[in-house]
């Protein structure tokens, strides 16, 4: 577990983790709304087009989720972004070493 | 009111019943699809995407619900059909008199 002195934020590094946050919202945003203006773009069957229903249901909910910016889950979902290719570990340059090594490990993780 | 002789079908008219039924589900289905379908080819903006998850909601419970052939709901449901242009009072030919002019009303009727 971090300890308090670990997970309190310098105004710098709240700046560094909403500049992340923010980038890492507009990659994953594009790339969605460019995979589902592909994949509707070959619509054809009612069961397809439930199926970009649902998948939009879930990235919704996901994104909603994980761009929240909440202080107590942050350093999971800076983890995930990692993980999923939203984010690279060098943009959070700037924030606590022992805060980087937690996400770098939480990201090699199975989540 | 109708009468419950009234309501009652006979083969023959439950067949009519769900051809046209079909007809008008398969028109439906066949337009949102087209037209999620040229919406989502202009896709720029993620609350123009989530203006489709939300259309797509939406639709997908008034469909499951207009078409599921509920015989206590089905005077209704074709009176929508009709009124939304889905379903034209032809094709429901061969149903008892009473019915198509209960059909008829309730599709000028705002409902």
């Amino acid at each position: 577990m971090l300890q308090e002195s670990q997970t309190k934020w310098s105004e710098t590094e709240e700046k560094i983790a909403k500049q992340a946050l923010k980038k890492a919202y507009e990659r994953e945003t594009s790339a969605l709304i460019a995979h589902v203006r592909d994949r509707a773009s070959s619509l054809t069957k009612l069961e397809d087009l439930w199926y970009v229903h649902d998948f939009l249901s879930t990235k919704r909910h996901e994104i909603d989720g994980k761009y929240a910016y909440n202080d107590s889950t942050i350093v999971f979902d800076f983890a995930l972004l990692v993980k999923e290719g939203w984010l690279h570990l060098d943009e959070l340059k700037g924030l606590k070493p022992e805060m980087l090594s937690k996400i770098s490990a939480l990201a090699r993780m199975s989540m």
